[in-house]
């Protein structure tokens, strides 16, 4: 990796995901590495002058990337969910991003909409499946439109897509001081996929002698969020529960402005890729108001994830430092000030 | 209904169910009401026993009943969802409890973990659907046990039952000052349940001109709970996602111990059943430290769909001024103290 360039896929998007890239790629720029940016126009633009949003070309060439930066996908001029399935979840899917890796940290100096809630308390990492389960997509309609209409929806799980993702949440519960893992399921209704789940987990446990299991039911888990987040240290979860709790997860640590995240293919067999968890916010696009510090914290995973670990650690302090140095009740900086601001300490 | 004494039929299950229902009876019977209970014994207790869990003859008996209390079930000596399926979701199954009705308020003198949040910011209610959905517990599982293991669950949702809870939500809805309805799902990833939810709100809709309607994400919903309960009126949302916003809307609202339900069936055709949102609690169980205000509340609840509404709203006040008159800082009272206070402002 050090003699040649790494190559990067950029994503921007939709509405504020143009605005938050640009400032992503500034900090990256600044972090001073050898990656290389190539833009891809992918998203509602595309979309509406060429009826496409994933070609197959382009899907080919995006697979000989390092890795991929995306900003937001979705527009409310293209019908609903067809840019988040057909792209978003398509990329996902297609290079087996199997780990979904949302890190839930308040940083000090951030509001949390928590009473009485210090940063220790909330410093958490969700592992959130990417590839199974209710995203699959396989269902149907029968009697559409009619009194007599039935729609279902399948949650496919594996025990193949299960235990690497769960092996995974157990490795990184090893790297981490509390050395705890949490499952979060609904195993007394989801009787058949919680068995799996909860099966695999114990069965993984054996290795890791080290780690404290516990088991939470989602339900009681988004209470406890908002309760006692403290009890979190790893989360490990299947793709619709942690896209919930994660969101929720975004809240507590101070907002969706802050959210990072990860879609990893651990085994390297195909580009991992970065994006912040908000989404394209159209209300707000094209005003310079949205917050670039969840995609500058996902460029500083993308650079952990490609070994870079120096230069994340950098980028994440410059986003801590900065965060840190906000005064309460100050005017609010637009998006290129907050990456100004950013890139001016990773710099300095 | 005057005549003839109302018939209860009481199950207090498992637990602190046994200790909060007989708090919750307690004030029944100050309230003054013909209300004749009977007392069920269902639970780990008569599981172990007998091996039943809901014997036919016993559900047949309590379609008899003018409604039911429940307390809670759940045993950590029975194996995990035997007694949450068979009984429990049984019951509600059976007796076609198709709207799990919750109510998230935040009553004055009540700490939420909520930073700056005043009880007129949260008050809405919740419509969960309680017939379908991921609990209608389809699915299976093939070569269990094995690295080749698939395990599936499958979401059904129908015309009908779809579009009896929500048109229950629209009437609830229009009863209120704010007049806002929101659809709570998943449509950009479950296309096929979440297209027969959307086009049923739109529809139905259209015979409330006077309703707000508004739509929002799972993820974000659980968001918007943390960050701007102020949002939310009316929600109406599916089995599994009302499970996790009701207890989410509950540890916003101050606790589990405080947020009550009702399992109805509007149509009459079998008795509603109503229950505290919390489960057993077996870690203070028989210890006499549950709060058995949810319980009261949930009594309060019961007697408004017996169409005793002066009785429901002197339970409820006296449950609103005894949390008003609890003192900061003061030792907590016990189960049966606090239900001896609300008894004696019942009857006071
Ligand atoms: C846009 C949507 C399909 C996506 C998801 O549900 O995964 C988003 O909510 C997320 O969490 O990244
Ligand atoms: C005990 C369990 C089956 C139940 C549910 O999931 O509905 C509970 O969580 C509830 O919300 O009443």
């Amino acid at each position: 990796m050090e003699s040649r360039n790494i190559r990067l896929a950029v994503i921007p998007g939709d509405g504020i995901g143009t605005e938050v890239v640009a400032e992503g790629l500034k900090v990256l720029d600044a972090v001073g590495t050898k990656i290389e940016p190539t833009h891809y126009d992918l998203g509602a633009a595309r979309y509406h002058r060429t009826g496409e949003t994933l070609p197959d070309s382009v899907l080919h060439e995006l697979r000989g990337y390092d890795a991929i930066l995306l900003g937001a996908v979705g527009d409310p001029s293209v019908p609903p969910g067809v840019l988040e399935r057909d792209l978003l979840l398509r990329l996902r899917f297609e290079f087996d991003h199997y780990v979904n890796l949302r890190p839930v940290k308040l940083f000090p100096g951030v509001r949390t909409p928590l009473a009485d809630t210090p940063p220790e308390k909330i410093d958490m990492i969700v592992v959130r499946e990417g590839t199974e389960g209710l995203y699959a997509g396989t269902g149907g309609a029968m009697r559409r439109g009619t009194p007599h209409e039935i729609a279902t929806q399948e949650s496919l799980n594996t025990a193949h897509g299960v235990e690497r993702v769960v092996r995974y949440a157990f490795e990184k519960a090893q790297s981490r001081p509390r050395k705890k893992l949490t499952l979060v399921h609904k195993t007394n209704v989801l009787t058949f996929a919680g068995d799996l789940w909860q099966r695999t987990v114990n069965r993984v446990a054996a290795d890791y002698p080290e780690i404290a299991v516990d088991y939470s039911h989602i339900d009681a888990a988004s209470m406890f969020f908002v309760t006692q987040p403290e009890r979190f240290d790893v989360v490990v979860t299947d793709n619709l529960f942690g896209d919930i709790i994660t969101d929720l997860g975004a809240a507590i640590a101070g907002g969706i402005g802050l959210a990072a995240s990860g879609n990893i293919n651990p085994d390297g067999a195909a580009p991992s890729m970065f994006e912040p968890v908000h989404g394209s916010a159209p209300d707000i696009a094209g005003q310079g108001k949205a917050d670039p510090t969840a995609t500058i914290l996902s460029v500083a995973m993308l650079l952990d994830h490609l070994g870079l670990s120096a230069e994340a650690a950098r980028v994440e302090q410059a986003v801590a430092d900065d965060i840190a140095a906000r005064v309460a009740g100050s005017a609010p900086r637009g998006t290129q000030q907050i990456g100004d601001d950013i890139t001016a300490r990773v710099s300095g």
